[in-house]
């Protein structure tokens, strides 16, 4: 067996073409989206990371404004540039990019952002729903992805065995939550590096989430023939052979391909995903404040 | 085998002794903790609850006040009355008794209590902490009593096989996340009403946690030999031969205590430690003002 590729970049663009009407929607009655991006310091990946993100504003014309702080920004002045942000009525959507400077709490930092514009979906207020039962409001991006690339892959996710390996409050924990929502209703099981026989244990998922970012980890024979795998991380490793030195690869094997029915490709699979969820973030934000 | 009972009272009695000092010692500072109950309509369950749990005040010489208000108060009386309590000084902790009057939405009211105040711990703010990997905060009274109860046993939870079947905002949701935190790690399984071979997936726990409100829904045959099992259900079932004509009984079947090799009894199991967290978490609040 061959998997299936979840083509994370075409489902993402399904995503866009609908933003795209509700930005029209909002064009129309005066209102343009706008998202604030703050970075702090020089990390190489998370320039990569704020730049896919301002080409997706770009792309779908909504507004983005970066702010850049030095890596030597202390505490105080990140959360005053929070406090500017939540004030300025002219912006809808708040993100700072992960990871802050070494020994500064990003925790903190996130749960002084208004949670009307917590657009990454991880101030404690919003992530408490999931805990509610209630999922209307703003979700955190890369767990609402994979929901989006499953439901948009026709994965049948009721009454399935979830295993989510993995337990950060950005995926696994969030994650587990919403494959566990009355509704959506996966039987689901969260792993981690201290989880006995894993696997054994991810060998009993319908669907399989890795979620640990570390390259290969998962390994080809703990995939079920026929289960649907979703792979969340995305890891460099050294490549001489590549222009940039290094590719990226995923947490599970690529060999995997030959075992799932179904499986994300790294890159091209959750990633797009993820930025897609932030752009639809950005236009509920932009959607709720406008009808206030 | 008959498995060892795990005793919720006398751990909850442990607990209270720790608790009189901690009360001692904001008495020595003028400070008394005072819980607010707030009660609408005449539920007779709700009535036995908030009775146990002022007897548990009266006993720890924490002062607290009840709040009756008739089962036809409208929501917006029952949101008057908790600002009213957010904005008194001299109230700590607020909680108001499940269930409300049909149609009234519980969890809006529960995230208008100010989350310091929060003595239930079922604020969002409160809620999604548990999500983002700390639980320094104030925890949900019944997940986090299951949580001392373990240990207070003596239970291996790390690398252990946990399995929760009932995924309520109360039990299920917040104490996957309790088991599955960092530190704490076990391999968690969330199961319900729509999980499919729930017998099997019961019999791979080595601590089976029952939350669904159902009389003996969980077979003996459910558990496997060995394990520990924890009721969190209480239910009552018709029995001439008492005076009150029902007597309490849990989630799981009585027989089930031939196969575990430990088991909380219901009543006197989790019942007990629910109140003594309660209590825990008003001092929590008066010590955490009080430091203010």
């Amino acid at each position: 067996m061959t998997a299936e590729i979840i083509d994370g970049k075409a489902c993402a663009a399904d995503i866009e073409v609908g933003l795209k009407q509700r930005i029209t929607a909002l064009a129309a009655s005066g209102r343009s989206p706008h998202l604030a991006v703050v970075i702090v310091g020089e990390d190489p990946a998370s320039r990569v990371y704020v730049g896919a993100k301002q080409r997706a504003c770009e792309r779908l014309a909504i507004e983005s404004t970066r702010i850049d702080m030095a890596s030597t920004a202390s505490f105080d002045e990140v959360v005053s540039t929070v406090r500017r942000l939540n004030a300025d009525d002219s912006i809808d959507g708040i993100l700072v990019q992960s990871p802050l400077p070494a020994g500064m709490d990003e925790v903190a930092i996130t749960d002084l952002i208004s949670p009307a514009k917590d657009v990454d979906g991880f101030h404690a207020a919003n992530l408490g729903r999931l805990v509610q039962g209630d999922t209307s409001g703003l979700l955190p991006c890369t767990p609402a992805g994979v929901m989006r690339l499953l439901d948009w892959s026709g994965v049948e996710v009721s009454g399935a065995r979830a295993v989510i390996v993995g337990r950060s409050r950005i995926v696994g924990m969030p994650l587990s939550l919403l494959l566990a929502q009355k509704g959506v209703d996966a039987t689901v099981t969260i792993a981690h590096s201290r989880s006995r026989e894993l696997a054994a244990l991810c060998r009993q998922a319908d669907i399989l989430v890795a979620a640990v970012g570390s390259a290969g980890l998962v390994a080809a024979d703990w995939v079920r023939p026929g289960a649907v795998v979703i792979d969340v991380g995305v890891n460099r490793v050294d490549d001489p052979g590549t222009t940039r030195g290094y590719r990226l690869v995923g947490d599970v094997e690529a060999t995997a391909f030959e075992v799932a029915s179904a499986m994300t490709p790294v890159p091209g699979g959750v990633g797009p995903m993820t930025i897609a969820m932030l752009m639809s973030n950005t236009v509920r934000t932009a959607e709720m404040r406008s009808a206030d």
